[in-house]
């Protein structure tokens, strides 16, 4: 029979990341993908340039390749006159030699023939025929962009740990690179417990109900660099339990949802101390007390509240960082935004909450039914924090709303 | 021969952004997609629920299923004692009915027995093998959640046009949702215009480059909820520009890069002419005045500048809005930080200047070489904007970092 005692310790919220942060060890297992595929991975395997970029000295604007020394001295008032050879486009080659007094054509990004050391800029010209007047001079390498002047060749361009957003991948390709080494992304068993738990398209008998958490957690999975490996649900005993985590103990991480609340946590909790250590279970938040987190043979089991606005508000908090370190990713930049309450909010004491809200014209509108309660969280925008000590926020007191994404 | 001529008219950036705004137009086509596949996406059809949530009536906490009336003036002092006929787990079918004098067990979610009205914590009972003493009155409904307390049947429960996010994907997946009807995603074409590009994994003759735009472009449009058709590189003459334009229609929007500065733009614009309406040609901003916006068809054009930096901080600040729009998705909401200035910067006067800069150790140390540099942007973690009339920002002065994404 279920034994069913109330919580011993809680640690407050920042302990528990600080525990988090000492327990997890990424991911140094590497692949090979395409730069295609490679957006927002990081890199495992640093990028030395191979060529220069650009790989040729190129004009820099539109205008006439010309040997500087030649428009000195060269205004409006005196322009000086050089003889139009030859028009160089982008991507042209470059066999063009400039002789004496002439000058060649160019546009933004074409090869710098040979003898020509600056490029006028067309405004500063006028066309006459082949006859090019040169109302300014220009000094040596003016408007030229030099071999090598964005990426000098052997240069290190992207360091091991970078994550590749958008610029990066553009290096990447500058460098005609085709493949990256990346960290693998962390696999993540995700694992609902009980038997009133029924996967999604069967249909329900009384007392069943559908899994939420599975979803909303394999989503927050997918959004913060892991994968999700979603698995079936598993009844609330003890041999279960043990069984599913010696055969998930292949993957990075298991987290069950479901389980850790006084009812069943004992069961979770006894499985776990067989076989590793429990790093924290109960926390000073609301929703989500109940939470455990533990290491079996070094690899992290997080133990999640059942309730699914529990669940999930518990994934942003702490699963998402422990996700992000497994990945070698940088710690989640919150969006964030300032609003009034609408109305006035109650804390309990003695546990740091986490209200979910609604904007409306700058407004924040508490959304918080009841922490079984999806809905609190599908109309949300995002959820405000009341500290400990804090009992009571007026309305119109201005608050920060940190927005779900 | 090409035609070279300065810039007319320049818009300012926030012109640039309405013109934009007034010319989209949402994507109406819709697909079924599984709600493991639905994260992000936006719902075309509402969803109503099916069913109740909870499906029963069930026990909010651990504790005993009680007839409520029984339990009052119960105290610790003064217990009432009823009589455990049963243990209900979660999952549970209850054919249980609770007679005069009994309780049954019940876990977190565990249906309510029929003949009980209310769930007595366990934190206020004490056991004593069948006997179970109650030591606080409770009134009748506590502690269970009622049928539908969270989504009643028939109700709406995700609006069209609402994006689902992971709390929203557990609403459906606590319906049974198995799939759900969502916009199409935009499919944008991006094609990299002149001779000089090349294929990443080509080998480079003198003169050219590899394409670095369709990557940067593509990332971006992958990470704006829309789809990148890469296309192969478009040489610059009013033909190809011509076919390339016709054949490409096929899709929702086509992006060109390079072509669009002073050298080559007149072919692009005059292309757009023969068959649509300019929507814009040149903005006050830096890097990236050349940015060409059009209609033609109905279908949006972008010409945006060449140089990579210039072309992937355009693309941030107007072909994402422009997306994003096109995809029924909210304005991108900038993840921003507050840092003071390492170094004075200095502004063109005339045009609003977007300077990328690298954080460190909060201070912002600009890291802009020249528009063709992508390493100005790899370096970077970010952009702060010098409005139109500001010449200098000193040193020191406390800043707004966008940070890129």
């Amino acid at each position: 029979m279920t034994r069913m005692t109330p919580f011993k310790e809680l640690i407050s919220y920042e302990e528990a990341l600080e525990r988090i942060r000492k327990s997890i060890k990424p991911i140094d297992r590497t692949e090979s993908v395409s730069i295609e595929n490679a957006l927002d991975r990081v890199l495992a395997k640093e990028i030395v340039a191979n060529m220069s970029v650009p790989p040729f000295d190129r004009a820099a604007m539109d205008g006439y390749a010309v040997k500087a020394k030649e428009t000195f001295g060269a205004s409006s008032f005196k322009p000086k006159t050089l003889k139009l050879t030859e028009i160089l486009h982008a991507g042209a080659s470059s066999n063009i030699v400039l002789g004496k007094g002439e000058c060649v054509q160019v546009a933004t990004g074409s090869p710098i023939p040979e003898g020509a050391d600056a490029v006028v800029m067309v405004e500063f010209t006028e066309r006459n025929g082949n006859d090019v007047k040169i109302l300014k001079p220009v000094y040596p390498r003016a408007n030229i962009s030099p071999k090598g002047e964005d990426i000098e060749e052997g240069k290190v361009v992207i360091k091991v740990g970078e994550q590749l957003f958008p610029a990066r991948i553009g290096a990447l390709a500058a460098l005609g690179t085709e493949k990256v080494e990346v960290y693998e992304k962390p696999r993540i068993a995700v694992v609902p417990t009980g038997t009133e738990i029924k996967e999604v398209g069967s249909s329900l008998k009384e007392g069943q109900i559908y899994d939420v958490n599975s979803y909303t957690l394999s989503s927050i999975i997918n959004k913060n660099g892991a994968v999700p490996i979603k698995c079936k649900a598993v009844p609330d005993t003890t041999d279960e339990l043990r069984n599913a985590t010696k055969t998930l103990l292949k993957h990075d991480m298991i987290v069950f949802s479901g389980g850790s609340s006084v009812g069943e946590r004992d069961l979770l909790m006894s499985v776990i101390q067989e076989f590793g250590t429990v790093v924290f279970h109960g926390i000073q938040v609301k929703p989500g007390k109940p939470t455990l987190f533990a290491l079996v043979a070094g690899k992290p089991i997080c133990g999640m509240p059942g309730y699914p606005t529990s669940c999930l508000l518990n994934a942003y908090l702490l699963l998402v960082p422990a996700i992000r370190q497994m990945a070698t990713l940088p710690p989640k930049i919150e969006k964030t935004m300032k609003a009034r309450l609408a109305k006035r909010v109650v804390s309990s004491t003695g546990r740091k909450q986490f209200l979910t809200v609604k904007i409306k014209r700058n407004l924040a509108y508490p959304v918080f039914k009841q922490s079984g309660a999806i809905t609190s969280m599908t109309e949300a925008d995002g959820y405000i924090v009341l500290p400990i000590n804090v009992d009571v926020v007026e309305r119109n007191q201005e608050v920060t709303v940190f927005l779900f994404d």
